[in-house]
């Protein structure tokens, strides 16, 4: 498979680790907690150009993260979206809400520039992250 | 089965028909070609609290409804998303969009207030949509 992921998703991002259909990066933006899920087929830009099969993977791996991360998180609301405004390979953006965030109730693209995680902070939200994408209970 | 259209939904938008899971909304704003998908579910907030089977129907007619609109207005990207962030009933934004629309490549929400349809567009947008909404082939 000659799937490769968007130059911009791996500036910007860090990968955690694969699901069946998708690959699981970590928004390096520590102002929100952020997965974004790439499914790993080449070429694709809309949802809906995935086979049947790969749709119903796709709901599947993306309320797996939603449902983990809420929990782990305690978000007041998940915001999931499949924008690809910017950058066209398709890619399902997963972001942990609080009433109390800077960008609610707008949502969060485009408005803020990124704060990257620190050092420390990376680390904590790595250990904490990559437990349940490797535990793959889904 | 006691299922609610949320006000604001209810205001916003003209309903345009049923799909096996989802109600299907018109977002009257003439801006955007905005079609809204509400599982006529009780009490739900999240894709992730819906039975496997209902994520599965949901992905089912989201595809549908994303793949028809971008045929039909020809777009350059959908904007598939559920927000929630002033609205908490579950439901599903699907946008299209275009390289020279007014909000390109921000996100539409928040960012406009609607221009609602005028009489003669809203006839013509509705025959176009409730053709596919009907077909239901999907």
């Amino acid at each position: 498979m000659s799937f490769k992921l968007h130059p911009i998703l791996k500036k910007d991002c860090i990968e955690l680790g694969q699901l069946e259909l998708c690959r699981v990066l970590l928004m390096n933006d520590s102002q929100f907690p952020w997965l974004i899920l790439v499914p790993e087929r080449e070429n694709m830009t809309e949802i809906h150009q995935l086979t049947t099969n790969d749709q119903q993977l796709l709901i599947r791996e993306s309320s797996y993260i939603a449902e983990k991360l809420a929990l782990q998180f305690q978000a007041d609301k998940m915001n999931i979206a499949a924008l690809g405004n910017m950058v066209p390979q398709l890619h399902i953006h997963h972001v942990v809400r609080y009433k109390t965030d800077k960008a609610w109730p707008a949502p969060i693209w485009g408005k803020f520039d990124a704060v990257a995680y620190t050092d420390k902070e990376l680390e904590v939200t790595l250990d904490m992250l990559k437990e349940f994408i490797n535990s793959r209970e889904y």
